[in-house]
């Protein structure tokens, strides 16, 4: 039970602080900049391994989870349960936002600025390079170790940072589930669904290619 | 005795950059920028753990001291102590910023930009990130490890960084207190001591839930 | 081979998160910002060299690795297959960005904003600062141990951000090479080929100096 | 020898990408941009601390140099053969900045924007801040251990950052000799000479009452 609530903590507060950074920048008229929001996504993202890492391994990202499984290290009967802690996280961290903020229209939403299929290649890439890192710095299926926080909350700050203004980085079907359920904004939302899932596979057949000992146990 | 001349160093450290940053920006129209007052505050929170982290635990704030108490972790009779500490080294902080920058009215105090109500709500959650970070990473009541100084320093520039442009993310009564008391701005104050307090104790009882063995003693 | 193919994903990585991050500023009007640039810039390889450090030593340069090889600390015989993968990594990068923004005119491509000669004079520095710090905090010709990616990724990072408005602070011949491959923009790309390499051979001179045991084996 | 030659490739390194940024900032109209600024002053710090800290100790800056010689934990016969080294490292990287930079008028100088009193003080705890960090990170008289480049470099950034727009936040001779030195511009100079020895020798004070085993033999 600890490492369910410990996922739903840790994407509350991943995607409270995360779309909280873009929700203040649109009622504020800017005051957060772009550059301010990207740091606050990795930095989060940072924070939130060093304080969970250790109990449930610090995913708070479906596709991180269900690409951990693929690759035979999580066990998949526990899936559903951490998909279901990381969209409760989610959804309860764009209510609180709402609530504190209903003047804004979007909650930090991920409405890209380019058609679908480019999108959806860009989040797929995004989420191949998020995958690479993990799998290759992670324990198990846990993201721990000295330089684990840094190496993950580096690489999602720099894709908030030059990938944010096309697709926002979502790379996480919880983070962009929870401002679209209670903005009511679900244009394009499919492809954050799919794209980031199929990113974090490639991102595991890779790992078997060029470090087989880290990502699979028989082969 | 040393332990209390260190928290009152480092909090006079933390309390002159940090409100330094704001008034210096307030003095020069705009010269450090709302990133770079966020990442002052982030910084100075880090260097001075890695400075101070295994004298006196780098507390630097009544609400982090109250919920190491309450988690069994710190003696409470040292309570009153490490507090006036840093309360002292918070008011002479902002005494030499008052010095040095007389034309400045507010000395980087905290008024928030939203009702009481709301703001008091941002700060409790804000106050709760930090002190859930703060727990997991600390060895006992001491800030210190490789990377207790740049999570803890990482969530302070991130919370900083979004939640600045609504409340100033105060998350600490001392820091809330000194530029209070030199620059005369005693609006909404009661919510900067309060609020911290609160969601520091809340990160202890998530604490107690998803991490006994790192918040209390006997549970 | 697996080295090689981490060298190709490495180097893929970096420059289509680098040039893309350019691209991306170029096609919006200046989104991501200069600031923004040059972070996406270390914190790419940074989050690479945590990544591959321990397949390929995560060289992501030619420059890098003909100065090991010089150094006697990487074989000579490899170093043509490092080059290959490098700028088959690169070369892709760069067609992906093409693909996904045809109306980039530069791709992110290195175009100095001064003279030739004063470019070639900084860049050569520029590489000769990266170097010491990769000889100095390498194991072997690994960019490999805790704080390797940290001092790395800072050293590319403060290069993009100071000499970025003037050279865009290349520092590798496969970076140049791709962008000015898919954008047609060869103006003064020699430069970008020599500097580099000049730079970072300097470098081991001046470790044969400095610090004979960390660059050479018989001197 | 190799530890003066440290230095000196050590300061040069710092005063060129630092006062570098300064100057890049001043001949393109402000591409650096002000955060840009200090994040270069403080990695270059931190970077430098990797390459250079098992050799001569990372000082680059007679204040620390004759401070670490006060607290007993460096020999003051080897003072001014540092300070030589340093000033030497200095003086070389604004000539190149000259050199490549002809139209520059400050060459990344420290002129300060308020009265020279006002300036003295504030240079003075900048510098107390900085070595309270260093003297508390260090061992013996050099800035080594996984930490000190990190807590060093975080300093000198945020320092730069929130203190730059008054004074330029120098905390060190050597880096206000060249700049001045080779632009020609000595006003109120003599005040970057005094007040960072004096706020460097006020924290060896303090650290004697608060860490006296780190900071003499005897006491």
């Amino acid at each position: 039970m600890r490492k369910y609530i410990s996922e739903s903590i840790g994407t509350f507060s991943l995607i409270f602080c995360g779309t909280g950074a873009m929700t203040i920048n649109e009622v504020t008229g800017g005051d957060v900049t772009h550059v301010g929001i990207a740091i606050t996504w990795g930095l989060i993202v940072m924070a939130m391994i060093y304080a969970f890492g250790e109990i449930s391994g610090a995913h708070f990202n479906p596709a991180v989870t269900i690409a951990f499984a693929y690759a035979k290290k999580f066990e998949w009967k526990e899936v559903p349960k951490y998909i279901i802690a990381q969209c409760v996280g989610a959804i309860v961290a764009s209510s609180v936002l709402l609530f504190l903020f209903p003047e804004s229209e979007f909650l930090g939403g991920t409405i890209p600025t380019v058609d679908s299929f480019r999108a959806f290649i860009l989040e797929l890439l995004l989420t191949y390079f998020l995958m690479v890192v993990i799998i290759n710095v992670s324990t198990g299926s846990k993201e721990i170790g000295t330089m684990a926080g840094i190496a993950i909350g580096g690489i999602v700050l720099l894709e908030a940072m030059f990938a944010g203004p096309i697709t926002k980085a979502s790379m996480n079907p919880a983070r962009s589930l929870g401002p679209a359920l209670l903005s009511g904004h679900w244009e394009q939302q499919w492809l954050y669904f799919i794209a980031p899932i199929a990113g974090a596979l490639l991102a595991v057949l890779t790992c078997k290619v060029v470090k087989p000992e880290n990502c699979c146990d028989e082969c």
